[in-house]
Order: C-alpha cells, then sequence, then structure tokens
C-alpha cells in the first residue's frame, strides 16, 4: 500500500472535497492551458493556407484573425451565459441533452469524447514534435517519449485535481509571460519604425505565388485558424472543479483565459504582417512560424531558447486540459447509463480514476497507431468541437426561448450557432479526404455503442429489481460437491465444510494415471472410515478419466450432469484453495481453483454455487 | 475457442504424443538450427580477433578452426555416448546433476538457461541486423521487427513441435544448400587454380598489422570462435522429442549436425586464406565475412541473394532451437520442484506453453533493453555453454566411473571437460570486462531462486501433507454473512441460499448516503416479514458508514470482527454475483464481487469461507 500511496497520494475523505477546488489562478492551467497552447499552432494552421498567396496572403491574416476573435467572442460570451444558467456544469452534453432531447446531447458529447482524445494526442506528440526537432538526436525515440509523458500526464492526474493545478501552473504563466514579452517588444518596435521593423534574425523567405486570392482559400484559412478555439468548452464543462462561488471563479477564468489568447491571437497575426512571416512546408528547413517571429523580435538568444522551450512544455502539457475534462464528461454520460458506471465513481483520491485511465488507453493506443506523428492526427481534429460549440449555442436558443430569455440573448446564441455550424461544414469539407472522414465514422459508431449501453442496463434493471419478497418456503439443503486430487490437510478442511453445510457430498476426483491408487488408500482409511463411525451418509467418489490432461472441463460437465439429475436442488461446489502470503508466490501453483471458479461461473447457472474454502499458508 | 483453435490448433491428446514425434531428417532444424546458423558468425568473430595480425592472422585460421573441430569432436563423442546413457533425455542438468549432486545440475542448468534466452535473442537481432543492413530503410523499425518475430516464433511453437520441424525446414536446406555448394565451388576453383584463386568481387582490403603474433592472440580468437559450438547441447536435451528407435534418431541427428558444421567450419576457414578474407569493423563499409566469401566466389548475383537471404533466416530462426529446448529444461528442473510447476505441465498442443511464454518474456525484455542491438549481446554469450558443457562431460566420467565404463571413455569425457573447463576460463576471462560479468553475476542469483522455490515446496508438502482423518464431530452450522446494497432478485437468491445452509444470517449494508430509506422499507417489508412468518430466527442487519467511498474495506473489517467474537465458528461470506452472458460487458459493472473475494481471502483466514451465488443476466 505504501507505494500505491506514494505513487497516487493518500486516499481522501468525500468531506475532503471542497479544499480539492481550484481558484481562477490555478483553474488557468488545468482548463486553459489547452486553449491558450493553441496559440502556438492556430496561426500557423491559418498561414499554411495563405502559402500560395505568397506576400499577398500573409497581408490577410490579421482580418481573418480578428473573425476569428469575433467569433472566439461570441462563443465566449454563450459560455459565459452557459456557465450561469448551468452551475452544476453545463458542457455541451447538458446543454444540448435538457434542451434538444438525448440525441443532439449525445452527439456533442460524442464529439467531444473524439476531441477530447485527440486534444491529449496531439498535445503530446506536437510537444515532443519540437523538442526533437531542437535535439535531432532523440528523434528515434518520439514514440518511447511520448508514452513517457503520457504516463506522467496520468500519474499526476491520478493523484488529484488540486495538485495537477499545482504542477502545470509554472510552464502555462512562463509560456504567457515570454510569449507576451516577445509580442509586445515587436508591437512597440514596429510602431517606433512606422510599421516596418528591421528583423533581429530575418525570418525565412516567402515562395512566389501560386495562386490567386479566392473566397475559397480565404474560408479555408479562416476554418483552419479556428483550431485555436478547441479547448474553450473545457471552463464552462469543469464548473464543478472551481471554487466557492462557482461561477465567478469558472466566469473569471474563463474571460481570462479568451482574453490572453485573443490578445496572443491578434498580436501574432499583426507581427507576422509587419515582419512578413510565412509559414514554412513541414521536412528539413521547417520553422515555426512562433520560432521565426521570436527570433524576429529578440534574436536567437537566451530569451529565444526559454520561449521556445515553454511552448515546447505547454504544447505537450496541453494534453492536460483533456485529462481534466475528459473524465468529467465521461462521469456525466455514464450517470445517464450511457457509458460503463465505473465511469461515473470516484477513486481514492476523489478523482475518477476509470476515465483517466480510459483516455490514456486510448490516447496511448493513438500515438502508437500514428508513430507519434502529430500531422496524421491534425485533421481529425477541431471537427468534434465545432460540432459540440453548434449543439450547445442550439441549445441555448431553446434554453432562452423557454425561460423567456432576452432577444439579446436568443439573438447571440443563434448568431454563434449559425457560425460555428457554418464552421463545422467547412472544417468537415476542406478536411473531409484528409482525416476528417474517420471523425464522421465514429462518431455514429460511438452513439450505437453508448445507446445498445444504456439499453442494456434498462434491461438489467428490469430483470433484477422488483424482487419479490424473500421465499423460505423451500429450505432443503444443497447437495455438495468437490474435487479432490489428493488427501491432504487442505482437502480436509474443504470436505469437513461439507458437512457442516449438508449430509449429501460428492467427491470427484480426476485421474491423471499416477497415484490414484495411494489416493484411493486414503479414501478408504481417512474418509469412509470415519464417516461410517459418526453414522453420517457415505461421501460418493466419482472418478474421472481425462485423455486431454485437461481437469477443469470433466469436472464442470460432472457438476452440469448432476444439477440436471436433481432438479429444483442446489448445488453447491467446494474449492479448497491454497492461500499464500505473498502474491509472487502464486507464480508457483497452477491456479486451477481460480480457472475452475472461472469456468463454473461461465458455464454454470443459477442453481449452481460455488464455496471457497482458503487454506492459508503459514510462513 | 475457434480463434484459439486458428492461432494454436486443435487440443491434442496425451495418445497423440508418438505421432509428434521428430525423425532425423525434421529433427536437424528442430535441434540443429542454432549450432549450424553459427557457422555465419563463429569464424567471423574468430577472425575478428585476428584483425591486428592482418594477412599473418588469416593464416592462423586454418589451424585455429581445426583445434576448434578437434574440441567439437571431442563433445560430440561424450554427448553421443550422452544419448545413449540417459535415453530419456539428458541434458547437461540430468547429467550433471546424477553424477555430481543437485547443485552441479542446477549449476548446469541455470548456464544452459540463460544460453538459451541468449540464443533466442541474438539469433532474432542478428537476423533483423543483417536484414535491416541489406535494406537500410528498416533500420528504424529494428526493434519492431525483432518484436514482431518474437511472436511468430512464439506462436509457432505454441502449436506443437512436429509442425514446427515442418516451418523451419526449408530455409535450413535452402542454406545448407545454398552455402555448401558456394563452398564446394570456391575449394573447386581454389585448387584449379593452385591455391591463389582470383575473386570474382575482391574482398574488403585487409588493414595494415598493430601487433605480433601471440599465444594469448590466439588463444581469445579461439575462444572467441568456439561461440560456433554453442547449441550442440541441443539435441541430447531434446531426446524425448523424437521418433522411435529414439536413441538411433537422435544421434543420426546429432552427427548429421556435427558433420555439416564441421565441413562448413572448414570450408569457411580454408576459403578465407585462399581469398585472404578478413573481418571488417561494424559501422559504415561493414561487410560480413560470408558475405564477401560468396561474393569472391560467385560474384553479386541472384545466388549470392539467395545464399546472404537464407542466412538471414537461419539467423533469425536459429532462436527456434531455444524454444524447443529451454520449455524441455524448465520442466526437467520444475519436476524436481526447483522451478515453478506450471512450468511441468503440458498445455492442449502437447508443448510446454509456461516454458515457452517464459522464454518469450524474457527474450523480448532483452531484446528492449538492448534495442535489439546484437553487439551488446554477444559477449554475455557461449559462457554457459561451456560450463555446462564441461559439468556434463565430468559428470559423465564419474558415470563411467561408477559404471565401469572403458578407460578410452573415461579418457575421452575427462579430455573433453578438461578442453571445455579451459574454454570456460578463456572465455570469462577475456569476455569478463564487455558482459561475462554479467552471466557471473545473474547464475548465483537464479541458483539462489531455484533453492528457494525449492524450499517453499517442501515447507509446503510439510504443511498439507500427512492430513489426519476426517473429523466430522462438530459439525455446527456456520454463521452466514451476506453484503446487500440493495433488495433485488440478485440479493434475494443469494439471501434465500443462506437459509438453506444455516439460520443464523447477518446482512452488511454499506450506506453510500443514498437510498438507504428505500432500502430499509424493502428489507422490513421483503425480509423481516416473511421471516418472522415462517418462524425463522430474524436475520441481523448492520449498517455501515463509510466517509471513503470505500464499500470493500468496511464489509472486511466487520467479517474479520464477527469472526473474532465467534470463535470456533465458520463465517461463511455470501457473496451474490451477477454473471453476464458476454464477457465484454464485464466492463460494464464495478466488479465489487471480484475485489470483495480477492479482499477476504487475503485478509481472511481458515475459518471465513466464500459463497458466490451467482445471478445469470438473460439476454
Amino acid at each position: 500500500m505504501s507505494v500505491i500511496n506514494s505513487l497516487f497520494g493518500r486516499p481522501l475523505r468525500s468531506s475532503d472535497e471542497l479544499t480539492e477546488r481550484l481558484g481562477a489562478a490555478a483553474g488557468i492551467p488545468v482548463f486553459g492551458l489547452d486553449a491558450l497552447s493553441s496559440a502556438a499552432y492556430g496561426p500557423e494552421a491559418a498561414l499554411a493556407l495563405l502559402v500560395p498567396l505568397s506576400v499577398v496572403g500573409i497581408s490577410y491574416i490579421v482580418p481573418i484573425t480578428i473573425c476569428i476573435v469575433i467569433l472566439m467572442t461570441i462563443v465566449y460570451l454563450s459560455y459565459r451565459q452557459t456557465i450561469e444558467a448551468y452551475p452544476q456544469g453545463g458542457g455541451s452534453y447538458t446543454v444540448a441533452g435538457q434542451n434538444l432531447g438525448p440525441f443532439a446531447g449525445l452527439l456533442a458529447a460524442t464529439a467531444l469524447m473524439i476531441d477530447y482524445v485527440l486534444t491529449a494526442a496531439v498535445g503530446i506528440s506536437a510537444g515532443v514534435g519540437a523538442l526533437v526537432s531542437a535535439i535531432p538526436k532523440f528523434q528515434p525515440h518520439t514514440l518511447l517519449i511520448c508514452l513517457v509523458i503520457l504516463v506522467l500526464i496520468t500519474l499526476v492526474n491520478l493523484r488529484g485535481s488540486r495538485e495537477t493545478g499545482v504542477v502545470f501552473m509554472i510552464p502555462t504563466y512562463l509560456f504567457l509571460s515570454s510569449l507576451g514579452a516577445v509580442i509586445l517588444a515587436g508591437i512597440g518596435k514596429s510602431i517606433m519604425s512606422g510599421g516596418h521593423p528591421t528583423p533581429v534574425e530575418p525570418p525565412a523567405a516567402l515562395p512566389a505565388a501560386t495562386a490567386a486570392v479566392s473566397l475559397w482559400i480565404l474560408l479555408k484559412a479562416f476554418a483552419s485558424g479556428c483550431t485555436a478555439m478547441t479547448g474553450v468548452e473545457a471552463v464552462s464543462n469543469g464548473v464543478t472543479a472551481f471554487r466557492e462561488p462557482v461561477v465567478q471563479t469558472a466566469r473569471r477564468t474563463l474571460t481570462t483565459v479568451i482574453v490572453l489568447l485573443a490578445m496572443m491571437l491578434l498580436g501574432i497575426a499583426y507581427l507576422c504582417r509587419a515582419y512578413q512571416i510565412g509559414a514554412t512546408e513541414p521536412g528539413p528547413g521547417y520553422q515555426s512560424v512562433l520560432s521565426q517571429l521570436t527570433a524576429a523580435v529578440v534574436g536567437r538568444n537566451l530569451f529565444y531558447l526559454i520561449t521556445i522551450g515553454s511552448v515546447l512544455l505547454v504544447l505537450s502539457f496541453s494534453a492536460n486540459t483533456a485529462f481534466a475534462d475528459f473524465p468529467r464528461l465521461c462521469r456525466l454520460i455514464a450517470q445517464d447509463g450511457y457509458l460503463p458506471v465505473p465511469l461515473a465513481e470516484r477513486g481514492r483520491r476523489l478523482v475518477y480514476a476509470w476515465g483517466i485511465t480510459t483516455l490514456a488507453l486510448l490516447c496511448g493506443a493513438l500515438l502508437i497507431f500514428f508513430d507519434g506523428v502529430t500531422d496524421r492526427l491534425i485533421p481529425l481534429y477541431a471537427v468534434g468541437a465545432f460540432l459540440a460549440f453548434t449543439l450547445s449555442q442550439a441549445g441555448m436558443v431553446e434554453h432562452w426561448r423557454r425561460k423567456d430569455g432576452s432577444r439579446m440573448h436568443i439573438f447571440l446564441n443563434a448568431l454563434g450557432a449559425l457560425a460555428t455550424g457554418a464552421t463545422v461544414v467547412i472544417v468537415t469539407i476542406t478536411k473531409f479526404v484528409s482525416g476528417a472522414w474517420i471523425t464522421t465514422v465514429l462518431i455514429p459508431l460511438i452513439m450505437i455503442m453508448m445507446f445498445s449501453i444504456r439499453r442494456h442496463y434498462e434491461r438489467l434493471r428490469t430483470q433484477i429489481s422488483q424482487a419479490a419478497t424473500l421465499d423460505v418456503t423451500d429450505r432443503t439443503a444443497p447437495i455438495v460437491v468437490m474435487p479432490m486430487m489428493e488427501w491432504t490437510k487442505v482437502s480436509r478442511a474443504g470436505l469437513q465444510f461439507a458437512f457442516k453445510i449438508c449430509s449429501e457430498v460428492y467427491v470427484v476426483h480426476v485421474s491423471t494415471g499416477n497415484a490414484d491408487k495411494e489416493f484411493l488408500d486414503n479414501w478408504h482409511k481417512d474418509v469412509e472410515g470415519p464417516a461410517r463411525q459418526a453414522g453420517l451418509r457415505m461421501p460418493q467418489l466419482k472418478i474421472l478419466k481425462s485423455p486431454y490432461r485437461f481437469v477443469i472441463g470433466p469436472i464442470v460437465d460432472y457438476v452440469l450432469e448432476l444439477e440436471g439429475k436433481n432438479p429444483g436442488r442446489q448445488i453447491a461446489v467446494i474449492i479448497p484453495e491454497l492461500v499464500e502470503k505473498h502474491w509472487y508466490h502464486n507464480f508457483l501453483h497452477n491456479q486451477r481453483a481460480t480457472w475452475l471458479k472461472a469456468a463454473l461461473l461461465m458455464k454454470g447457472n443459477r442453481r449452481i454455487v460455488i464455496i471457497n474454502v482458503p487454506w492459508y499458508v503459514d510462513d
């Protein structure tokens, strides 16, 4: 237990819960890291689509970013209202589900679950990808480093949420302050030079234009830049994790995250235009937009290294947002019966251990399957987030209509729903071939699974509930069967227990060809003799031959046969079992008792019960 | 089951065993592949140590190889006698153990076990190493390819030994025929050209000499070349796998393997001297000796590719020898009680599934730990094999002395023991720093483990054997305790069973804070009512509060408390359990029953038994 305690922390009482809650300062790293770190890839994703337009394209980054910030503001205002309307935690699942019905709710939830898994995988792989670009000798171990980071994040999260906030606070604030300083310095230099600053380190040369400006290209750039908005959902979904007053703390966190993100996005866009920075092709010679920008403003010095280092850190730690929120989402769905109940149960440290573990496994599988390469994961991304945004805001429209909300409320949410809905369409169409189709296929499959889980629980409930009152009219003792390979103190203890609960005892001996004689001698002398003396009904011995060296199969068949011959009677199978003091001593035995129990449970029926008589080994 | 059958084959009867046995032709690939494939690295290992001597060194390869072949002949004659003296399978473990005592036997066995694991790992990694040198784009996936091959070999072996022979027959005979043809053609060309043949493709240039000839260098080269002899042990250890007449078939196999290996070694040595072929440094520009030799004799054509391809195949498949023999060795040791009994039990396909699995896991760990790189594994190698040879032959000397063997017998084995013993010393000293120390440390650790396993079994045996006769004087019914969270058909079935075996029933309810009221209503109406009516002793209800949300801990504590209050009585804990039709439905439940059973077994004692009342879910 001490190993478990030092890895995961001591168990916490339910009443410890309040002290585990987050303030705004600790809430930003936990629920905002994903949104904030997307400043590192959102602008780059938009610029990448403007590359064919060369210099002309870069001039469009500022208006595109303004559009994204406007969209983000609409989404922000909507979620602000959501936090207020749903202080018990109102993610898209709750809002869409309660206002548009369970189907819409599950659709939103499925979209979000996919997105959280992708957030975790993309965050880790992007961080590690940046790390191995900086230190190429780590390149061959990309996947291993990804998995090590995944395990670390998982362990930190299994310890509980407050400590998580502390662990991730330092890199987040380092990232915000260093990148903020770069942006402010750049804007200052730009203004002083009349809008045409001289870069300390010149950015990569822009390739010649290969296309003319079209609405389609600008729309695609806008849609791609919208990846900067993934993660905005996190705060409103995790409201219950905040300190009292819950609504105010959560809103303050959301406001801070959105303002910081908007300022970073606008600052980056402005500086890209001022310094003429574009995206570069992946592969040799690749330089990220933030790396070019930082080098242009401050040069390649220690400060550059700190800034890029903090970018790497927050990128890989942004996965943590998914670890804070995915389990909470799963819990809500599980409470409604659409996911397995263990996902709704808290563990020793007041965290949803099963949700964390599930996410870690899915994310690990994704990383292994895609070899830890970010590029292939990105196109699957963002569809889910915007689908959830749309459903959530459509749900809010319905909410205000039911609750007589103001026209402004309805207008704002309807506008948001339309804007994000249009984004879903654009993202799905532009990214369909390169990966969005996978999301399109997965969503219905997961929803079918969730509906069939719910149906299973309902069927189960009808089967076991409304039990009749206790019926004790038939109290005939059960027939007892006990397998016995040889006469030892272990089998003696089992047989003595058998005679305590009934007088009709059957013993099964599976013949392995040797030592049968010795067993029979013991049987006559040590069992039949005393039974006769005590005047008991004689225990029946059944010897089974087993040509396949199987022991378990013949015993199970015999029990089933006996059960068939005695309709209405219960059959109790006594399984004596050696229990070792130390777990590793179990490797010394063939675990026949365990397998026999499993086989009886699997092939048996309600009339067959299993009695485990343990025999403890002394040290 | 059909998936299992198609992966591993249908289960086999014990009486099928004879038809599963091997003839000489199938025995060569199974037990000889390791020995034969070592022709691909033995001569190279010797030549590598002669590099500092340049041309002079190469001239020594023929006498060194003759020494190795002489040593091999001595070992061969010894093992021929061993097969005869031990037709039931006489590896070094048996021979050393029976003649020199269990300590010597276990020492030999430990040495061999280490060597088998290394054989498997080195075989696979050398094969994959050669493959990725030929096709460099596979290089980044070296470890993955190693592990895939390991899994394939493991599956083939789990299917059973005859099919294994068939699978490995083709590459073995391809290797023997193509390399044989190259050697014969080379010798022909050399003789026709008066001992100075012109190479079709010139071998790598020899570096200038950096050392003078010394006995030490020649001894080291001899010791290194002796790696060609690892695997000779395999046949005599696996005698029981051969077809009747067992001794003759095994001897014929051993003779064939040794003659073929000796001819290949001598042929390679002769051609290396004739064509002036030396070992090249690892790294860029590296060319294996066999590749240089084949290219010199036949040029770089299709035949070259076939030859090198078959070398790669047998190298990686040579691991299979270890898979055929390691489990048989483990079985012998387990039968004597020095290794866990499951290693001595045959599985569905008459193979020692646990032994195969253990080897696969150890070999996999080694491959992962050394990143699939052969070079680092080689120095650990060969110490074990020669230690086993020495002990086996020393054992045979003792055997002949006891059985009045001829002087010739004793002389031959004593000579062998001295020669191989000297080799152990040389190999250990020359390879100590580069890896042999690991083997030197591991051997005593493994032996300590084996002796403590044996001691554990002996202690266990004394504890459970010599059971007294059945004592049925105390037949007081047990006290029954049953945990109940709510009143369902599942708990009803459990409680009704309780009343069938005794009248003193305690029910434990762990309060989770909600639904307690509903439970109490049910309790009064559905349990207490009928019990009163039937005039039964009233079941006792105990409600436990649990601040840590733990359910299992409080129940276990309560059971232990009850047990303490009732000395001399047995306590039966009834655990009702929902059993799903499909295994994957188990993920839908919290497995509380399983955990409770495990906790009770772990913390309980001999007076506490566990009764599992299953409740099957209908589809």
